[in-house]
């Protein structure tokens, strides 16, 4: 099997593996679950370091068994795993997870949120007496806490991020149409080693490097679960930049996701050709007092829905509540979400989420303002939850300082 | 809501819904099926014409209903359906159904190959006496015969597919690696109109772009169901570019998807540095010659597994079967698939695939040869089944009449 050199082709160390099934198997031997039967890409790719097609089943207590359909030699090259077998067909998996455990399982978890209805309805064939429960629970909550070897990885994203957004105000040309922009600014991004796949974990979501809308474009909403959408070119691919020219005095926003290594990192700026117009300058203001406040009080310990209550209280004061996160009926109930192999990781910073931060999540901070008919506003960062708060992993300035000619941000 | 004018937001006109929920409709008679409920983007955007966050429910017979989660506003102003309300809660969806059929229903379909399980559970609580059969099939069968609207829209896209392999070899310079060519096919692609996303429908599969190879690079397995995978930059994107630079020498194999109004069109070429060595240059010519006889023999009438069979006996003849379409345990037993708002449609031209072509049908058509160590090779262009035969949507050449300087293609 051809691999690069690991500076060219990098693996998941072992030790790495062998920290987060560790945390799985606390998660598992808590719920009572005697296995999990992980098969998501991400969810390999996390677990065993690599993404061909496998089963990989991680007991409750034990050394867990990477079982691969295609391709087996890759998979084996790949993985850290000890225990790496080639698994013919699917018929033949319950006698290995017997033999996994010593003896039948009576209760295994599958990843219920991703798993297509008719893969489930044959893994219930296929263990008639097993009762299944839904592992991604415990998947998410111990991939939301990051390693030091994540978080170096997912600041290489974030510096590439970095150098996307500080490269905008040159790339922004009046007359230009939102697609045009976008174009240029993935050219950018891929020729500087942006690996394109931004992965959404939610059925029917998606995303092409992000988010690129500008004026009254930028308030349309759509089908995600985002405060911004943004046209698009069609019905079918309803979101981010449209056929639409960019304006002169219009909030342009860029809400993009860089990626490295596999790992993403989340950040949105706001740019104009002319001048920023007060409505959204205002709310772009209100955009960083919020990013300000938030970075000052979060931390081990604060809850997540806390996180959007201070966020939502600012927006109240600033009597912009209707246009937080979204306008009217379009409106999400979370300022921030982690980030990390998928888009949408826990935590969720937003409304009944009552779960206490942990040192190790990376968030991304998103207040957005949206004004319909008019555009929208709004910044992001991506963040380490520290014992001190949040250390930013995004180094470009939040506004007010870049060069305003063609373009300015803020 | 703003949309823009149609040639700059193009809406699915309201006779090709009504033709697509007609045939739909005799589908479900057929299969004893009361209603279709329909929620996938790509179903969504084929029956309604727009992709917000909706349940289309398709009856049997009479007039479909489409109900409205997010957004509303702009579903209404996107689909052509007459009957459009908002749907506040998954609660309410009951008695929708109940009220639209005149009774409760007993037979549901779901496109249980792509609905989570949890989502799908979820449904079996909602209907407690309802029987949920799988409706992806039927609706896979609907779709693969496109429309002379479709065609055209397929043309458009495989227009944009031409533009960027005509373009590789101006493109292709020494000591350029994987990534940095890849990287100058999407600036152009996307500088042209490119819309970004390459819909998979299977679980865990996914393509940004296409695939990009060359040399042994190329010939490396991965995850996915297609002949070719290529290195990609780490296990997490295993496949298409990798850090590797290409060779003189070396077969580079382009195999790049262009998407227009949310059409997909696919499409191979081979390009070469320097000379392009004896074995993938034989199994070049072997590929055109079965992209040649494939083209002869398709057409209304002919059953799916009957095409494969065409192209395997010509491998085989060329001593090459062990090559073909992968190597070894990695082979895929197809050599095209269909193609329309998703990459791998109906019909699969495979083993085992018993179904006649019909006219309408959009097929790409892809014999690869893959080498370990060495490299791949292959050809493929998207076509139009016909009464007369394969109608090819894209004009490139298959070879042979390229500049070959820096790089030749074939």
């Amino acid at each position: 099997m051809l691999l690069l050199p690991p500076d060219r082709y990098p693996l998941t160390p072992g030790a790495e593996l062998a920290d987060r099934t560790e945390r799985l198997q606390a998660a598992l031997a808590a719920a009572g679950l005697d296995a999990a039967l992980i098969v998501q890409r991400t969810d390999l790719a996390f677990f065993a370091g690599t993404t061909q097609q496998a089963h990989l089943i991680v007991p409750a207590s034990g050394a867990p068994l990477l079982l691969v359909r295609k391709s087996f030699e890759r998979a084996a090259a790949e993985t850290a795993l000890a225990d790496v077998e080639p698994l013919p067909g699917l018929r033949e998996l319950p006698d290995r997870v017997r033999s996994l455990l010593g003896g039948p399982p009576a209760r295994l978890g599958l990843e219920l949120d991703v798993l297509p209805a008719a893969q489930y309805l044959r893994y219930v064939e296929l263990f008639p007496s097993v009762r299944f429960a839904d592992v991604a629970p415990l998947v998410r909550r111990v991939r939301a806490v990051k390693s030091p070897y994540e978080i170096d990885l997912i600041r290489t994203s974030a510096a590439l991020g970095d150098r996307i957004l500080a490269q905008t105000p040159a790339l922004l040309r009046p007359g230009m149409t939102e697609l045009e922009l976008a174009a240029e600014l993935e050219a950018f991004a891929r020729r500087n080693g942006h690996e394109g796949l931004v992965r959404f974990r939610a059925f029917n979501q998606e995303l092409f490097y992000g988010q690129v809308a500008a004026g009254p474009a930028a308030a349309v909403p759509s089908f995600g679960e985002t405060p911004l959408a943004g046209l698009g070119p069609n019905p079918c691919i309803a979101q981010s930049a449209s056929h639409r020219p960019i304006g002169r005095d219009e909030a342009v926003i860029v809400d993009y996701v860089a990626v490295r290594n596999g790992y993403l990192s989340d950040q949105t700026r706001l740019f104009w050709i002319g001048s920023l117009p007060p409505v959204p300058a205002r709310a772009q203001q209100v955009a960083c007092e919020i990013e300000a406040a938030v970075r000052e009080m979060a931390r081990p310990g604060v809850e997540w829905s806390a996180v959007y209550r201070t966020a939502l209280a600012i927006a109240e004061r600033a009597g912009l509540a209707e246009h937080f996160m979204g306008f009217g009926p379009n409106r999400v109930g979370f300022v921030g979400h982690g980030v990390g192999l998928e888009i949408d990781e826990l935590p969720i910073l937003g409304r009944g989420r009552d779960e206490p931060l942990a040192a190790g999540m990376v968030v991304a901070v998103e207040p957005k303002f949206v004004f319909p008919g008019l555009g929208a506003a709004g910044v992001e960062n991506t963040y380490v939850v520290t014992e001190t708060g949040l250390d930013s992993l995004n180094r470009y300035p939040l506004g007010g300082d870049q060069p305003a000619s063609p373009g300015g941000s803020r």
